[in-house]
């Protein structure tokens, strides 16, 4: 292969992100509590180490880049270390301190001003981390609209057009769904299961079958454990980890957090082998590895046919169950219910809360927004789609951690996830009589086929076209969604 | 302070072995098995990284080790440092290389070998590694003996002449001594509570009442897992962590790995914290290592008085105990019998299996001994001082795995714990009482203030000289056991 010198330098890099990533899951999962500072100064090290190992191969990206017969793994190498590149090359290195800084203090200041909910609190500090951004955006370059710059870093090539362009879609039917849905009062807006306790130990050994019905390799290439926020982690191609947290009552949240990160999982351990260690051995945007988790999570998770699986297993486990039928879990599993909290919010709902966050972001970077302006254009917004209004900036503008760690162009990813968990429901042929039929490796060799195998070769929309000849188009998510709570 | 350029470059390479240790930590204790050769490929990077970040260090280590007014922690900086060079810069890497070849197949072959009792199989190997081990030692340079330059990499000034003195002094009194203890016949030399099976789980219970009564800091600065093969890792003074495994009967064994293993994490745990993330934030060399943790495993661990403290507890969870008094406990925690296998061997026999080891090194490195010599040497050795032949060479020369991985200057350092042990032991003021009194926080006061404060800082004849005006004298390991055993 022509770019096997590059492709050896590269290992370097690989190795200490493999370094980076067990040291992160560490830090959630094992390590002792007063052992917080040191991790922070080995990480923050090897951020430094990595840094000069990468730029060590802008040469060798240059030689390459230009050339005319490489394979598609080859361009795919050479255009995801070019966006490395480009991100350490264009942001001067005294804006990265400064906005890590910033978000260092911001974080702790956001949760004193939720916890106080006291915006103006934290108001100083969004500023600052605004100002960064915008800085950021100009340093990184775009076409258009200034916010793209950020957005592409999430989600390649992803646009404001392109965002508009969903949500515009998104907004006006999620609205008419959500009305029939409450109209029709057929899908319940509160379960008596939702405060039910239950015994943790259970709870474990149910998830364990979980594992099992799902077919995840535990033990092999693959393992679960309990950390304060359940996240997914791959160190390698046969090293892919997950956690789940057990907050001992309403024990949807631990099952289907399991099935979410399970689907993240899914992802990371279907790239092709060939990919290991080398720039594409990775999945291509937080939009797409946000499609595999919510398409495990909600359109296999929540499922009848999913449900009637794993019924007799709740019934056998869980003592309370004794008076609840299937078809009663099934709604405890799909209640909808206009809400305040994002995280908390159904898949009718999810979205209102991220067109907000997108607006927000969009408008800020944008200068066409103060972060004065942000509570009460974010309570009118709620009370518009969803018919409830924060009391508080708790309950509303505070109430998510991205923006004081910096983070702005994420948000718009969760969205593009269901958009493209919708989508793969419409290509997937006999998807329901799969997952009745606990055929899951036919799911996933679909996945594999159309995603997973790739890594990061094709950018996403070239991936998404390829696969499925259309991008994030929401019209698949709304049939699903009409199909589901409609029908 | 005036070497802070240095410590400042030195960070890079403490961040690197700081994730190292959490590689080689999570290696044994969590990673899913088929993630070995992505674990393994990212060790070899890494220890390239290292490499080149500590040879950066080696101007700003030559500017100051002349340097006049350094203080002890700086001096004890650049020695260090400049150790860490020597090995990297005087052996070519060429001959690294070939030794990591050789050992890769030698490990292989060695499982084989010992598996079919077939010296002749693994003898190519060894003498392979004899030839590199050899190269080494020239490489590193000596005066007096080549061994020395081996015996240094693990106990630093250590020589041939300290062993063949500490060797000469043990040998004949350790005889005499062991052989008053059989005919005497106080001693069991087998007894029922090694054969009977226990509940993993109750041991796991008990391992964790062990803990607290050691005052270990669990989950704060420290944790305890389960291993193949028990061991201590310490990624930061505020981060040890130690191992242990459950076999399932004689429920001694894995209780005494904690015991042992918590020696360990207490040296780590109670360096100073100002050494932190310096080249003398570690433990000064392996017999001073091995010094604290046969401290805690035999001559506390195997004491009347902690047996006396253990008993209630052991009484109260293991229900086989029933009809065994206290006094049983002791004497199955203190059975004297000569045998075959170094890792099995008692406190009293233990050194006999090191001193061979130790002669047979000698005599290889020094190119006096042949390897086709060792079967006959090994089986006479131990039929001369310990009484028992091994029927193969699998009870006899193929035994250890060190020899395999090139480790070669090692095993002395654990009969050099011992020693060191037995000093501490006299020195240590009332520590029957402060065992009895479960004051053991006393003790570590006084092996924090002897030993474990110091790091690296002094080399160690030089610390033990200065906190016990004395160095590897083994009369006080020789007095203990005539105390414990023939009093």
């Amino acid at each position: 292969m022509r770019i096997d010198e590059l492709l050896k330098e590269y290992k370097f890099v690989w190795a200490i992100d493999h370094a980076n990533s067990l040291l992160g899951w560490d830090l959630e999962v094992n390590m002792p509590v007063e052992a917080a500072s040191a991790r922070g100064e080995a990480l923050a090290y090897l951020a430094l180490i990595r840094r000069e190992y990468l730029l060590r191969l802008k040469d060798l990206v240059s030689k390459y880049e230009d050339a005319k017969d490489l394979t598609d793994f080859e361009r795919g190498v050479i255009r995801v270390l070019k966006r490395e590149l480009k991100y350490y090359t264009s942001i001067p290195p005294e804006v990265i301190e400064e906005l890590n800084r910033t978000t260092t203090k911001a974080a702790v200041v956001w949760r004193e001003a939720r916890r106080e909910s006291n915006f103006d609190k934290f108001k100083p500090y969004l500023s600052k981390i605004v100002e960064l951004e915008r800085i950021i955006a100009d340093k990184l370059g775009y076409e258009g609209h200034p916010y793209n710059a950020l957005l592409d870093l999430y989600e390649e090539g992803f646009t404001v057009n392109d965002a508009d362009s969903v949500f515009n879609t998104l907004l006006p039917n999620l609205k008419s769904i959500l009305e029939k849905i409450l109209s029709e009062g057929k899908y319940p807006s509160r379960h008596p299961l939702e405060e039910v306790p239950y015994d943790v130990n259970v709870m474990k050994s149910i998830n364990e079958e979980l594992l099992k019905i799902l077919d995840m390799p535990v033990g092999t290439r693959f393992r679960m454990d309990v950390s304060a926020h359940p996240f997914t982690t791959s160190m390698s191609i046969n090293d892919v980890r997950i956690t789940t947290r057990y907050e001992g009552k309403d024990f949807r949240a631990t099952m289907f957090s399991v099935i979410h990160e399970s689907g993240h999982a899914i992802y990371e351990l279907m790239i092709d082998p060939s990919l290991e260690m080398t720039p594409a051995g990775r999945g291509v945007s937080m939009g797409v590895h946000e499609s595999q988790s919510r398409f495990w999570e909600n359109i296999i998770g929540r499922s009848r046919e999913f449900v009637h699986l794993i019924y007799p297993l709740l019934r056998e486990r869980l003592p309370f169950l004794k008076d609840y039928s299937e078809e009663d879990v099934y709604r405890y599993f799909n209640i909808v219910r206009p809400s305040l909290i994002r995280v908390d919010a159904d898949e009718v709902t999810y979205n209102f809360h991220i067109a907000l966050r997108y607006e927000i972001e969009k408008g800020l970077i944008a200068g066409k927004l103060d972060v004065s302006d942000l509570p009460s254009l974010w309570n009118d917004f709620m009370d518009k789609y969803l018919g409830v209004r924060p009391r508080n900036d708790a309950e509303g503008v505070l109430q998510d951690i991205h923006w004081s760690q910096g983070s702005f162009g994420y948000f718009p990813t969760y969205t593009l996830g269901n958009v493209i968990a919708g989508m793969i429901y419409a290509k997937l042929p006999g998807l329901r009589d799969k997952v009745a039929g606990r055929r899951f490796n036919e799911i996933k060799e679909f996945l594999r086929d159309r995603i997973c195998k790739y890594g990061a070769i094709y950018p996403p929309k070239e991936l998404l076209m390829r696969s499925f000849n259309d991008t994030y188009n929401p019209t698949y998510l709304l049939n699903y969604l009409r199909e589901k709570y409609l029908s």
